[in-house]
């Protein structure tokens, strides 16, 4: 059966972060899941402008089994990701329940203040390292961490590793190889 | 006076290559606009399922003056932007006003077809070079080719090295650093 991964869609989310994530893990085979956090499917301003329409509204992160979690960054879209109280229930489920989590970019300031990245090793945008070295998390300048069943990265720019290391994590490598082939990223 | 950039929406558009160039030129002062191959702005389709919604539709290709036009790839976005006339007449005139053109993937195919790579160095997806390598386009194997007003490019792995391809065309390269250094592509 397809994994399902779960991307989050908050008003004002970073565009490259959240496209790159969804387009890498569908050529893999993944069934991800764009995620309002309203209960319906209207379209999405990003922190650039551009406008996504999400495939469900948020009660589906109660409704399903998703075997990843993804939080993108962006600005308001972290500030907003982090306000809602279903992802916060939804983000310490899943990782009591061991399952994947990833942020990137401003995002893994929410894991460090819900201390789901304490104790482990965890990276941010640079500009949000005051607010992602908190609660004991091991703060690293790596473009893209990956600690037990927390993957963490920067920014845009390493967008495109990010999404390829979650392919790593959850089909292993040869996939990373295969859907490279046609990609052609850097890695 | 900020430079605007016609950025073309077809359905089966690859994500990765359209937002990428929007969110990035953005990022760089330009006035972007997604552009419906109809005289609409209704949601389009991805070749990866994502919807973006355009923020024109076609005819502002006639009613603005662009300062530089960008084909992304995917497919059936390749095909779609291929049969339509009025991205065909503007690329020749924009191609005789000495206008930046630029395209990635699948859809440099377009431009050599259209003969606007006669004569000029080009790259697309390695996949379609048969349909590219015409009319006496100078094939290359490069991940970005930049040759006087024709900047081209491979694929989504490709995309944002040739997002700030773009960038220093149109603003030069301390722009280039201005905008990655938040961005933290490798470049």
């Amino acid at each position: 059966m397809a994994k399902r991964i779960a991307v989050m869609l908050a008003e004002g989310f970073e565009e490259i972060e959240t496209v790159t994530v969804v387009d890498i893990l569908r050529r893999a085979g993944g069934r991800v899941s764009l995620i309002s956090l309203f209960d319906n499917t209207e379209s999405v301003k990003g922190s650039r402008g551009v406008y996504f329409v999400p495939d469900s509204g948020i009660s589906v992160l109660s409704d399903a089994d998703f075997d990843a979690i993804v939080l993108p960054g962006g600005l308001p879209g972290t500030t907003n990701l982090h306000a809602d109280k279903t992802v916060k229930d939804t983000l310490l489920r899943m990782n009591s329940d061991g399952k994947l989590i990833a942020s990137i970019c401003a995002a893994t300031s929410i894991l460090a203040d819900y201390g789901i990245t304490s104790g482990k090793n965890a990276t941010s945008h640079p500009a949000f390292k005051e607010q992602t070295d908190i609660n004991d998390t091991i703060y690293s300048d790596e473009r893209v961490v990956v600690d037990g069943n927390i993957v963490t990265s920067r920014s845009p720019g390493t967008a495109m590793e990010f999404a390829f290391a979650l392919v790593e994590q959850l089909y292993g490598s040869e996939m990373v190889e295969k859907v490279n082939a046609g990609v052609l990223a850097r890695l």
